[in-house]
């Protein structure tokens, strides 16, 4: 069944306290490659049939994500 | 500044209620394509210099994600 995956993203210039609090354990315990950390969501989703990329795309910027302040990453089934 | 994905996934035989809820109210909306919906974290972190790929994969299972009840998926820049 093909899957399409859907990453949901803070817009760069809204603040990202759960970011910020990993950030700043990963440099308490010593891992200072790390610079900056940004938290979103990653959703899976199961499609029956030929993917509609159109309706995918309205479910994922409308449904699974906050236009105001997140942005969307639509990654559909490469085959 | 190189940027290295961190993808947080419930693993497949945990039940994931977030994703259920999800998956209901696409059906509900008449989104009867989606089958199945899995609900993850989603990680940007900057990296200094070039990513030690070791310490990624340390800091992304055992730091990002809770190895009992979850798969982790590193993506590492291409350049």
């Amino acid at each position: 069944m093909p899957q399409v995956v859907v990453d949901v993203v803070l817009k760069p210039e809204i603040s990202d306290p759960q970011g910020q609090a990993v950030l700043g354990a990963l440099g308490r315990l010593g891992h200072t490659q790390v610079t900056g950390v940004r938290q979103g969501k990653h959703f899976v989703l199961d499609v029956e049939g030929t993917p509609d990329e159109a309706e995918l795309k309205q479910i994922a910027e409308t449904l699974l994500a906050n236009p105001v302040i997140e942005d969307v990453e639509l990654h559909l089934p490469t085959d």
